[in-house]
C-alpha cells in the first residue's frame, strides 16, 4: 500500500509551496490582509509562547532584567548614528498624524493633526534604550547594565514570508553596557552561546556559531556574531544575532560614566535579538511530509487525546475514560516539566482530528476507542515514528498505566531524535574540501539539497570584500559566518588568491 | 522619636504628588522623553509580567486561545462600525509613510514613499479580529469562537499620567463569538467575574463589578460591564471592563455562518480587556507613606535577602551564608507557587538598599549581618508591618530554620492583610444613603477621603442621561456602574425624581 501523506505536496517536489502549506495546514499563521503582516493562530502563537518561557528563562539567569520601552521613537534620535539609520531609513513606518476625521471621501487623515516631529515605529531599539542608558549611567558602580524587552518590530520589507520576513514580527532584544572591552565582548560571545544552546537543546534545531563578515554586520556594529542552522533544503537561516557594538553608540549618545579615578570614560555596548524567524526555521528543520513535528520542549501540547467519538449514548463513558488517562499523567515530568497534556473533545471525526494534529506536529497522539477504554488501554503514534515499514500506521496499543510510564522517556527521545536528525543532516551537507571558484560553482549549479561550504579566505575588506559579495552574489549565494570552532585555514583564499586566515562558511540562504 | 518615612510626600499631603514619587522612587517607571510614552523599568514591568502570568494562566482555564494580530490597522476596516470609530477617530496614531530619507534639514520622511491607504496603530483590535472571524466562521460547529491576545496599544491621549493614562499600553484583549446572545451574555459575565477574582485574589484589590450606564459604554456596544475599584483618596478606577457587542459588530463586518437547519446568522461578539493601568490601581490600593506595598502574589520577588557588607575579608562568608539561607527556601511555597527569593548582593550600603526595597514593597525583607550569619539567624522586616508602636523599625530576629518555615504563613498573611485593608476602606467609604441632590452635592463638598455614593436612578437614556452627566460633570462626578450585589432600588430617583429601578455608584474617578 503507497503510503499518502498529509500535505499535497512534498518537501522533495517544491519546497517553498510545502513550506507555506506546513504553515497552513498545520494551522501556525495566515494572512491577515495587511500588508506583509500576518495573524499568528493559537498554535503557531502557543509555541512561540513557549520559545518566550524557555528563552526568557535563560536570559534571566543570566542576569538580565526585563524593561519595557515605547514603540515609538522621535525621528531626530535616527540623526545620531549615521550607519545605524542608513542601515533602517529605507524601511521605516513612519506616524505624521494623530486623528482622523470624516472628509470628501469617507474617514481621513486629519492634516490639522499633523505631529511636530514624526515617530518611527521602531525598527529595533537601540537609539531609544540608548538614550535611557545616557540618563541611567553616572559611575562604575553602575555598570554593566543587562536588560532585555519582548516586542513587536517593524520594518517594510518588500518582499515578505511567513516568520522568515514579515513587516511587523515579534522579538525580544537584549541591551547591555560595559566598562570595557573586554566585558563587552564577554557579554557578546556568552550571548552567542546562550542562543546557540537554546537553538540545540530547546529547538532541537542544530547550529553552527560564528562571526558575521564584515558587510554582513549591523548597521553600527563593529562585530556582528550569528547562530546559522541549515533548513531541508539546504539553506541556511541567520536564526539569531549578537553584535559588540563598541563605543559607537556610547559616543553617538553619550552613554558615559566616571571611572574609579573621576575619568568619563565612553561605555562599551552590545546588543541581540531572536525573533518569530525561529518558528521558520523550526519548521523547515523539523517538518516532514505529513507536516510539522514540533520537538516535545517547545509543543504547546505533547500529548493530544483523541477520543473515537460516535454521537452515542456510551460517549459519555468514553469521554470519561479520556479524562481519566488524562489525569494519569499529573505529576509525569519530561525535559524537566510537568508534561502538557490536550483532550480533544470537539465534535467532529476521529480521523480529521487525527490528521490535524500529525499536520500540527504535537509529539505524541494517543486515540481511543471503545475497545481501549473496555480492556483499560490507549492506542498510542509517535509523531517522529508515524509509519510501519509496510506504510501503514503505526499504532502502539496498551495499557493506560504502562503508558504513563513510558511518556517521558518516549518526549525526550522524540526530542533527541529530531535533534540528531538535523544534526546528521547538517553535518553530512558541509563540504570542507573545495578550493578552487570553479568548483564551488560546480558545486552550487547541482539541484537538490546542495547545503554549504566551508572555505578558506583571507578576510577582505572594504572593496575587496564587496568584490567578493559580488562574486557570491551572481551565484545567489552569500557568505554565513566563521565558525567558532572551525579548523584553522590553510593555503589560498578561494575568492582572492591571498592567503587564506580563516576559514568561512558559504551558502544560500533565507 | 518621630516616624520618619521613605517618601518626602505623604500620602495625605499631596496624593498625586505621592503617586509621581511612589512610581520614581519605587523604581516602576519613568518618563521616555517620547511623548504620553513611559518606559516601564524593571520592578514595574516584572509586576506586570506576575500578573500576565496569573491572569493568562485564568485565561486559558477558562477555554481561551491566545493568538497574535497585527499592530497596524487600514484605514478601511474603521469605516464599518461607524460609532466604533466616532470612539476611537480623535485619538489615532496614523501611519502614513515607510521610507525617511536625507532632506534639506536632515533626516525626513520620504514624500514618495506614502502609502496608499494609510495605517492606524490599533487603539483596539475589534475591526482587525473581527475580519479574522469572518473568514473562520462557517458553521455553527465552528461556534463559540475564543480568543486573546496580550499587546502595546495606542491611543493619543492628551493628558497623561504614568500607568493610568499613557499614549501606548499594554494589555490583554479578549475576543469572542457565539452562536446566540444568551452564550454572549453568559461569556461577558463569565470574564467580569475572572477580572474580579484576579483582582480580588492576585492583586489584593477589591472590586465593584456591575454594569456602566449606556453613555459610560465601548464605542459600539450592547452593554459594557466594569470592575471599579476605590483608591486611597476615595476616586474610582476603572480597573477591567467586558463588553457585550451584540451583533453589532458582527454585521458590520459579516460574522455569520449557518446553523443548524442552513441559515445564515450574525453572530454575537464580545470583547473585554485589562492592562497595565492596573498596576497604577495597586499602587493606590496597597501603597503607604514609604511607598509601593506589592501584593506577594504580584511581587516579582517575594522574599529579598540583604547582606550588610562591609567590603572586607570576611564579606565573602556573610555571601556564602546568605546564598545558604537562599537555598534553604528552595522548595518553599506559598500562594500555591514557590517562594521567590532574591539575594541583592550588589556593591552599597545594606541602609541604602534597605529602603530600596522598602519604597519597592517587597513583601519580606531579610537583613543579614555578620551576627546573624554567627548565630545561623536572620532579621526579618515584614513591609506590611514595618514600624514598632515607638516608630522605630521592627526587627525579628530568628533562626534561618524557623524563618523557613514560617516564610509561606508570613506571605499568605501578607496577601490577606492587603486585602483586607483595602476592603475595609472601600466598604467604609461608600455611602448608601443619600436620596437628595442636596446631599449629594454637600457629601462631595467635603476635603478629604469622601469615596462614592451608592444611589437610587430611574435609569434614563438618552438626553435624560446626558443631563443627569451634565449635572454631574460640573460637580467633577461620574457615574461608575450599577453594582451586581446591590440592593433593590426604592423611592425616587436622586437625579430625575422618576421612580427609580435600580441603584448606581457615584464618584470622582481617575
Amino acid at each position: 500500500m503507497p503510503k499518502k501523506n498529509a500535505l499535497p505536496v512534498t518537501r522533495a517536489e517544491d519546497f517553498a509551496k510545502w513550506y507555506q502549506l506546513a504553515i497552513s495546514e498545520g494551522e501556525l499563521a495566515e494572512e491577515s490582509g495587511v500588508r506583509g503582516s500576518m495573524i499568528m493562530l493559537p498554535w503557531g502563537y502557543g509555541i512561540w509562547e513557549r520559545m518566550q518561557r524557555l528563552l526568557d528563562d535563560r536570559i534571566k539567569a543570566s542576569g538580565h532584567e526585563n524593561c519595557y520601552f515605547p514603540l515609538f521613537i522621535p525621528l531626530s534620535y535616527f540623526a545620531k548614528e549615521a550607519e545605524h539609520v542608513e542601515g533602517f531609513a529605507k524601511e521605516m513606518a513612519v506616524v505624521t498624524h494623530h486623528r482622523l476625521k470624516a472628509g470628501e471621501n469617507g474617514l481621513d487623515v486629519d492634516p490639522e493633526a499633523k505631529l511636530e516631529e514624526p515617530l518611527v515605529v521602531r525598527p529595533t531599539s537601540e537609539m531609544i534604550i540608548g538614550s535611557a542608558f545616557a540618563r541611567w549611567l553616572q559611575s562604575w558602580r553602575d555598570l554593566p547594565i543587562k536588560i532585555n524587552q519582548w516586542a513587536n518590530i517593524v520594518r517594510w520589507e518588500m518582499r515578505t514570508r511567513m516568520f522568515l520576513r514579515t513587516s511587523e514580527f515579534l522579538w525580544q532584544e537584549g541591551h547591555t553596557a560595559h566598562a570595557t572591552e573586554e566585558d563587552a565582548v564577554d557579554e557578546t560571545l556568552e550571548i552567542l552561546e546562550m542562543y546557540r544552546s537554546f537553538a540545540e537543546e530547546d529547538l532541537a534545531m542544530p547550529v553552527i556559531a560564528g562571526e558575521k563578515p564584515e558587510n554582513e554586520r549591523f548597521p553600527g556594529a563593529d562585530a556582528t556574531y550569528s547562530i546559522e542552522a541549515m533548513m531541508q533544503d539546504g539553506k541556511a537561516l541567520q536564526a539569531g544575532t549578537s553584535h559588540y557594538l563598541g563605543q559607537n553608540f556610547s559616543k553617538a549618545q553619550n552613554i558615559r560614566y566616571q571611572d574609579r579615578e573621576g575619568q568619563f570614560q565612553f561605555a562599551y555596548t552590545t546588543s541581540w535579538g531572536v525573533s518569530t524567524r525561529m518558528i521558520g526555521g523550526v519548521i523547515m528543520s523539523h517538518g516532514d511530509d505529513d507536516g510539522l513535528r514540533v520537538p516535545p520542549a517547545i509543543a504547546p501540547y505533547q500529548v493530544v487525546i483523541i477520543p473515537m467519538l460516535r454521537d452515542q449514548p456510551e460517549d459519555e463513558a468514553l469521554l470519561e475514560y479520556c479524562r481519566e488517562v488524562a489525569a494519569s499523567l499529573k505529576g509525569v515530568s519530561a525535559l524537566g516539566e510537568p508534561v502538557r497534556v490536550h483532550l480533544d473533545s470537539r465534535p467532529g471525526k476521529a480521523a480529521v482530528k487525527r490528521w490535524a494534529w500529525v499536520k500540527k506536529g504535537a509529539p505524541i497522539l494517543v486515540e481511543v476507542g471503545g475497545r481501549d477504554a473496555d480492556g483499560g488501554n490507549v492506542t498510542v503514534l509517535n509523531r517522529t515514528a508515524l509509519y510501519q515499514d509496510n506504510g501503514k500506521i503505526a499504532n502502539d496499543v496498551m495499557p493506560r498505566g504502562a503508558f504513563a510510564d513510558k511518556v517521558t522517556p518516549m518526549l525526550e527521545a522524540i526530542q533527541q531524535q529530531l535533534f540528531d536528525e538535523a544534526a546528521e543532516r547538517t553535518k553530512a551537507n558541509i563540504r570542507h574540501d573545495v578550493t578552487t571558484m570553479e568548483e564551488l560553482t560546480a558545486h552550487f549549479k547541482q539541484k537538490g539539497h546542495i547545503g554549504w561550504l566551508e572555505v578558506s579566505w583571507s578576510k577582505p575588506t572594504g572593496d575587496a570584500l564587496e568584490k567578493v559579495e559580488e562574486m557570491l552574489k551572481d551565484r545567489k549565494l552569500t557568505l554565513r559566518n566563521v565558525p567558532q570552532n572551525a579548523p584553522a585555514a590553510e593555503g589560498a583564499c578561494i575568492f582572492t588568491g591571498e592567503p587564506a586566515v580563516e576559514r568561512i562558511l558559504v551558502g544560500k540562504a533565507y
